[in-house]
């Protein structure tokens, strides 16, 4: 009941690049599959693209009365939004899931809205691009990726195996289970800390004179600096206690460092740089 | 006179990655070259794999008085001390050159203690990998890389002219003339900083059992984390005064951002993630 060829109509909720990029991978998999996003636009293309089946730009009642899946690719806050407005019109045993990059924040207070007989399982696919819009809509970023299914104890053991089937037939490398909360302090580190690092770093002196300059290192850390202001705002709003933490404890150790070189503390600078190069040997190894 | 057709025999001083990737570029192209590292198993890796035509692991004397071009690959200090003990050797008018990554500290010694008829033209090929040693030695690494050539009054302009030949028949994307202040400076942000960045990452808390969760932009940030600890602490305290401005700046900058998340100011997030994405755009055009 819980498997994939029994949900055949599913409808994405949320247009741009991660709802386009799952939209397309189980398009091509033969599921139906409807769209909703308020640019007429974003579904002109998409229809056009072969991305989706069919698609709305208002919150089609036949739509949502008929789908059996939908996966909420939309803001945290408009996510819980839309919820409450549509739910009613939910299909009975719906199951949801999303693609929202924080989770705490959202997850129980969507869950302690929804209706009884509808199961939100809640998902992360950790893939993304440096450009935006279901114009770049790419199902081959999850190949290589993490799929992370944040479940709470409201969540069947059916619906989690079903929410990681889902990881399972998009391609990703890895499905793996995490609580919100571990989702939410892990995903500031190796995401949220990483795109403030970036952005420190084009922010912190007029560095445009030095683009004649710039070697493989430079690149590489900057390459996430063009960010979409609107969205990683609020994602950081929203995981601002985890995000803080990890910002501090980052703070504090570049500040040690920054006292060992001003000391000439040779030693020092070498025991950080062992450490690093070791730690950095067990990512090297998963690679 | 100062053509490279002319300049046949090349002596290459310390054959690690630098060294062994300019000795492969040149050797490529057709040069005698003779390399001298005290490390026996350099010289037989590189004669062995045709990337020198010779190779000593000590100062021989014929090597030094027949060469014409001299090509200086060791740590800074070392450098230093080299040209003190054996310039005697040299031949009447040798061109000198180097590949070291900061400038200040050492151009200014050598070229004071530098018999008159030899000249010093100090280079900075911007281009390296993760992995050391002249086993991993590859002219490759120059194409699209840049290539610094940071004379001071001292040289001639036939020096510097020849000194950007070197960079042109290696493959460099792109030649450019800096004083060594500039280059320190430069190097400073985008090398030295980034390298810090990376380290600071690593080392800030106990990450590896991350490791499953990595995304590209973890990745990225922490491509450069492998960091010789005894040739970047090196470069890190002889360019100490840049460095610590261009840390300073960017903890102060980071610790902003931290300030504006703190107090839920959204429009402050914002405009400095629109301020990243409009430097990055220089950047990205540049690529």
């Amino acid at each position: 009941m819980m498997n994939w060829i029994s949900k055949n109509n599913i409808l994405v909720v949320g247009l741009g690049l991660m709802g386009g990029s799952v939209a397309k991978g189980l398009r091509r998999l033969g599921f139906h599959i409807e769209a909703i996003d308020k640019r007429q636009s974003a579904i002109d293309y998409a229809v056009e693209n072969g991305i989706i089946d069919k698609g709305y730009a208002y919150p089609d009642e036949t739509a949502i009365r008929k789908a059996d899946v939908m996966i909420f690719a939309l803001y945290p806050e408009v996510f819980k939004e839309w919820v409450a407005e549509q739910q009613h019109l939910f299909k009975y045993g719906l199951l949801i899931t999303d693609v929202t990059g924080v989770k705490n924040c959202i997850v129980y207070d969507i869950q302690a809205m929804l209706r009884d007989d509808v199961e939100y399982i809640p998902a992360h696919p950790m893939a993304g691009r440096e450009v935006y819009g279901v114009e770049n809509a790419d199902d081959g970023i999850f190949r290589g990726a993490n799929f992370i299914v944040a479940p709470t104890e409201k969540n069947t053991p059916e619906g989690i195996e079903w929410c990681k089937g889902l990881g399972k037939i998009l391609g990703f490398r890895k499905i793996s289970v995490l609580t919100p909360a571990e989702h939410d302090r892990m995903i500031g580190f190796v995401s949220q800390l990483t795109h403030v690092i970036a952005v420190s770093l084009m922010t912190c002196n007029d560095n445009t004179h030095l683009v004649d300059y710039t070697g493989d290192s430079f690149r590489d850390l900057t390459r996430i600096a063009s960010i979409n202001e609107d969205m990683w705002s609020e994602l950081f709003l929203l995981n601002k206690e985890y995000l803080l933490q990890h910002m501090d404890s980052f703070i504090r150790e570049m500040s040690q460092f920054r006292d060992l070189l001003a000391a000439d503390d040779r030693e020092g600078l070498k025991d950080k740089m062992r450490l690093s190069t070791e730690r950095h040997s067990y990512f090297l190894a998963k690679k």
